[in-house]
């Protein structure tokens, strides 16, 4: 059991108390991570080496399926994978504060009884049998403290795990570290008053993401191979793409998201997703194939009770020929990717030209500033009141990036119910008129595309406290796309010239022209995004995976 | 083309001539019926014979599947079929008032052109073939008025087919009568300041309920096969029911509702649903299968692709063997159903009991008091507002059922954001109970039960103006459970004795209470409900086709 956290005198103290027992569960390492240099470089990801022993790191840079396929035929003890990930983990919270507390004795005891399990069975408990797995801190774990990022919401404990915590639980899964978040959970970097700043361990100046962004540093560390997120706007995929690993933004209502704590719980206007980031496609595509194999929909009323599709599901042309049609979609044409987005991209997409039997269409984007205007609309109907409320019972200032959803964003107004189905009738509309976009590419006796490829942001990890623009990942939400981030290069200060004599479009362009500097962004992750029609979720894993067979990613320097 | 119906200076005016432009359809007809005498039985189901053709019975009183059997091999043409329900849909309009308007011409020219075509390619244009479907007033017809029952809304005019009707068109439909519906579509009978009230054919004093009540009476008069309904909060079920035929309120968002003119088209608290209504079970089964293996997910997008489900679909026990678990919920506990309708169930029950396979458990209501406070505080969010500016805009006066949805319900109240919030909480909260309530039915190696046998509402048909309790179906819609009705008998005088000295429970089991008098509900059907879980659409037909294998249903009287 925990200290019983409680809310303190001030703001303050209740947030040292938290950082307090965070040290203190690094501190209660069997091996603790000694004292790091105060000078260390911007790219903290070669860092391991020099502290870690050599099993721990080749533990922790495995692939998950490697570790699962060993830990399944007993080669490996889910003790000693954990423990590796358990220091791995608190390296990464020293160099880049990923992390809100290590969970070494739960987790020791947990692997010790799969081990167990193991050695009197001579059979896994199940798909992920110990398996060590990392959780955003908002998903409810039992008897933990639950707090969703806001200092007023410390001494909150969790009842029960989440369901989807459950499912992985009876799947063999170890929980050994609860990852950072954002105050408000949106904003697409990760900064609280709790905990700080979490930061980019490619480049520690610029962020992680967010808002899953504790999970994204952790995995871009190989602090972990396999984490759980949360996406109403890119806190998935933003944070995948940030630190160079996968993450997957599934359809509504296919992943049980009950047990997670959050202001605005109960609204319905665009849905909150929980799903996976991974070092590796097969660790996303394991995860959610556990988790719908478990029939969750018997957890959670409100799941559909959609199986877990196999074969090829790419539908086969008139003629017979199954092939890839991919849309791509370069730019939103409001806000200009960054050169390596589009250097990348354009990698990729030559790369798929030389492919047989994939055709490429170019995918101009439909009005995606409506899109943002909707959903930001949408997003805090009321008026972004539990918020600020949860904000102003402890006194803790707002961060800028909550300043900059909540206060400063034209779009947060309390609606009336009126208003707010006029809101809805706009996005219904809108996604009427993207389904018949998507049908429109069926031409010339052809299927319609696949899928649509394109930039997960307008840049790679932006400087800390920049990351204004959604729409990139925002635009996927609104329309309930599945969409999954992969990482393809990194910024390379040499090829990556900035434009000159850029004329902006408009001021968020602006805003974003000026942000880039090659020297600023050196080493930062760049990452393309795959995105399907909606439950197209197991088609985009599969598209990706066929990609990945064809292509070599990430390209290397 | 219609005649250009508009505003006119009194909504007396407005309303007149809606039902002059009735009039005249059914005046167009090649043979119109003819005057009825004024004194008519309060039973007028069996007029038909003195009025109709032999054939024309014969023809109408024919399932739609052995029509479809003969449309599709030619051994009828379309034209005759369709003027055989063209006659009995204007008989059934003298006799009940049911229809806004028969459509004679663009019904048999569809007919003719199905006819050439089959003429030409020897093989039916899709699945239903020159079949004649009747369609309530509110699903948009192109070119069409689309009124929804508000005189105010009179001269609105549709632009397109709604979605299902280019589907169902595609498949072979021909579309002859549009049907009545109530002032604001929330009633469970119909009546409205347009055309008046809807009666039930099978006794002229009660209602033929609603709101699909148009549909409802025509059908019970076979002056259709097949229909199509909507349903909020029973409004396919309860017409179904009050006139003996099959109606199904399916899953949301599995068939399209889209192009149905409607108050608070984009709320989604509580989701409406479209949905057949039938003379048989397999009219209700080839229509349902028939939308969903068009993929009508691609053509409204926020339908799920969810194909249509083949198959035993009940699960084996532990022991390998396939058994039906039915759970049987006898009352509500709140208002208890009059004594036609306990007697039908426990005919029902009895015949299952005797069926080898068939498990019986008793299945206790949960908190249904509770669940009828959600959903009513969900129908109106905005304070009924857009109704109330909708029927003020004429000045029609307010239907008696209108004032009791609307001004007379305590539940009515415009929400604030929080509020709505509030209860969708509570709303989710009571869909996990359920959920758990229904998985617990697992025990003893055993599954859950499969379906759910109850009532469709506290009574058979009511006197006019008298359907105030919703709960036997709002349940399911609260749930968004599938629910199928079926014809089980018809209210026996000399049997249905009234139960004396009972004591009521409470103030609206007292209205019930006093509302019965079996010579009152003289000949009215008795219909019960099969619920599954949501998306066991495609189950709860096949139990209830296996059920009436075994037992023949409806029962003779």
């Amino acid at each position: 059991m925990p200290p019983p956290f409680k809310q303190l005198s001030t703001w303050q103290e209740t947030a040292k108390q938290m950082r307090d027992h965070r040290d203190s569960t690094l501190a209660a390492l069997e091996s603790p991570i000694p004292g790091l240099p105060v000078q260390l470089p911007l790219n903290v990801t070669h860092l391991a080496k020099e502290i870690l022993t050599e099993e721990e790191i080749k533990l922790t840079e495995s692939l998950p399926e490697t570790l699962m396929a060993e830990l399944a035929t007993g080669a490996l003890t889910s003790t000693k994978v954990t423990k590796a990930f358990l220091r791995r983990a608190a390296l990464a919270q020293k160099l880049t504060n990923c992390v809100t507390e290590l969970l070494p004795e739960r987790a020791l005891k947990r692997a010790a009884e799969l081990d167990t399990y193991f050695a009197q069975n001579k059979k896994p408990i199940g798909s992920l049998h110990g398996l060590p797995i990392s959780v955003k801190e908002h998903i409810g774990m039992k008897d933990l403290d639950l707090n969703a990022g806001f200092v007023s919401w410390v001494g909150n404990t969790a009842k029960a795990d989440a369901v989807i915590l459950q499912i992985l639980w009876s799947a063999g899964a170890v929980f050994y570290v609860r990852t950072t978040q954002p105050q408000s959970l949106m904003h697409l970097e990760t900064s609280s008053n709790l905990y700080g700043e979490t930061v980019n361990p490619y480049n520690t100046k610029l962020t992680s993401g967010g808002s899953s962004g504790g999970e994204g540093a952790l995995l871009g560390f190989n602090g972990s191979c396999l984490g759980i997120g949360t996406d109403i706007g890119g806190s998935i995929r933003s944070p995948a793409a940030n630190n160079g690993v996968y993450g997957l933004r599934p359809t509504s209502f296919r992943l049980p998201n009950a047990g997670c704590l959050a202001t605005m719980l109960y609204e319905e206007h665009v849905i909150p997703v929980i799903g996976p980031l991974s070092t590796s496609l097969e660790g996303i595509r394991l995860f959610t194939k556990t988790i719908i194999d478990a029939q969750p929909w018997l957890k959670q009323a409100n799941l559909l009770p959609l199986p877990w599709k196999e074969g090829d599901l790419r539908e086969k042309d008139a003629s017979g020929k199954t092939t890839l049609r991919v849309g791509v979609m370069w730019d939103d044409e409001i806000v200009k990717p960054h050169p390596p987005v589009l250097r990348a991209l354009k990698k990729v997409v030559d790369k798929l030209k030389e492919i047989e039997g994939v055709e490429l269409i170019d995918w101009k984007p439909y009005k995606h500033d409506l899109a943002w205007e909707i959903i930001a609309s949408l997003y805090f109907a009321d008026g972004a009141l539990e918020d600020k409320v949860a904000i102003a019972a402890s006194g803790e200032p707002y961060r800028p990036l909550t300043n900059f959803i909540i206060n400063d964003n034209p779009y947060v107004k309390e609606l009336t119910i009126t208003e707010l189905w006029a809101w809805t009738a706009k996005r219904d509309k809108y996604r009427e008129e993207y389904m018949n976009l998507w049908n429109s590419t069926a031409n010339d006796g052809k299927r319609p595309i696949d899928v649509i490829l394109c930039p997960v942001g307008p840049g790679a990890a932006p400087p800390l406290n920049c990351a204004h623009y959604w729409a990139y990942t925002s635009q996927w939400n609104l329309l309930d796309y599945p969409a999954l981030v992969f990482p393809v290069t990194q910024v390379d200060p040499l090829i990556d010239l900035k434009e000159e004599r850029y004329q902006p479009r408009n001021e968020k362009d602006a805003y974003n022209y000026e942000l880039y500097e090659r020297e600023r962004y050196r080493d930062a992750p760049v990452s393309l995004q795959l995105v399907g029609r909606r439950f197209d979720d197991e088609k985009i894993i599969q598209v990706l995976d066929f990609i990945q067979q064809h292509v070599k990613l990430p390209f290397q320097k």
